[in-house]
């Protein structure tokens, strides 16, 4: 039962697009995220996934429109919706998701991150 | 599927203590409040509870310690342990938590709001 400073976690990440676990509840898990760059296009078929922007601009791509959010906006992508995020700057983004969510939903391939470890 | 500017939804809420529903995800809710000052003791029995402070400072007191919250950073409180969220100035908060949680967790008095409303 430790607070998180969600800017010291940020601070750990090394790497883009790599999700790290700062917290679990419920069966649903809290995570963070470097972003820079352009991911893939997906969906996830049965978790909703909500984006919260934390620091940056954050452009999430759906088949008929974009959302940009800003640092203290979050979208939720309902599942089944495919999306792709896209951050034209770093951007740092909570993520809230169920566990077992994984980052490139019905996509595997060389940016899927089976288990994102904890930040240490 | 709209974006949440956190900032333009906690401006519409003019209550303390008032949970807003501004999301929904996988059976949880996603709630904004503005507290100030103290409020009850209470535990929730089956729900884990997240707080995200967005502006200011909240204390969750627990039996045992206290944890000081600023904005950037989260706590999670597991279900069964007592707590109680104390704000000394104004406080912005984003909750995480199964859909029927309640506020006041397993006690029922006038501080208790049986439905959150969704932020208009």
């Amino acid at each position: 039962m430790d607070k998180v400073n969600l800017a010291a976690k940020f601070g750990l990440i090394e790497e883009y697009w790599s999700p790290r676990v700062v917290g679990e509840l419920n069966g649903q898990m809290v995570k963070i995220a470097r972003l820079k760059g352009e991911f893939i296009w997906h969906h996830h078929e049965a978790e909703d996934e909500l984006f919260l922007v934390v620091k940056g601009r954050l452009v999430i791509q759906l088949r008929d429109l974009e959302v940009s959010l800003e640092a203290g906006e979050l979208f939720i992508v309902p599942r089944g919706v495919e999306h792709r995020p896209v951050a034209p700057e770093e951007a740092h983004v909570l993520l809230f998701e169920p566990k077992g969510t994984l980052n490139t939903g019905n996509v595997r391939n060389e940016r899927t991150i089976e288990e994102p470890p904890a930040v240490v």
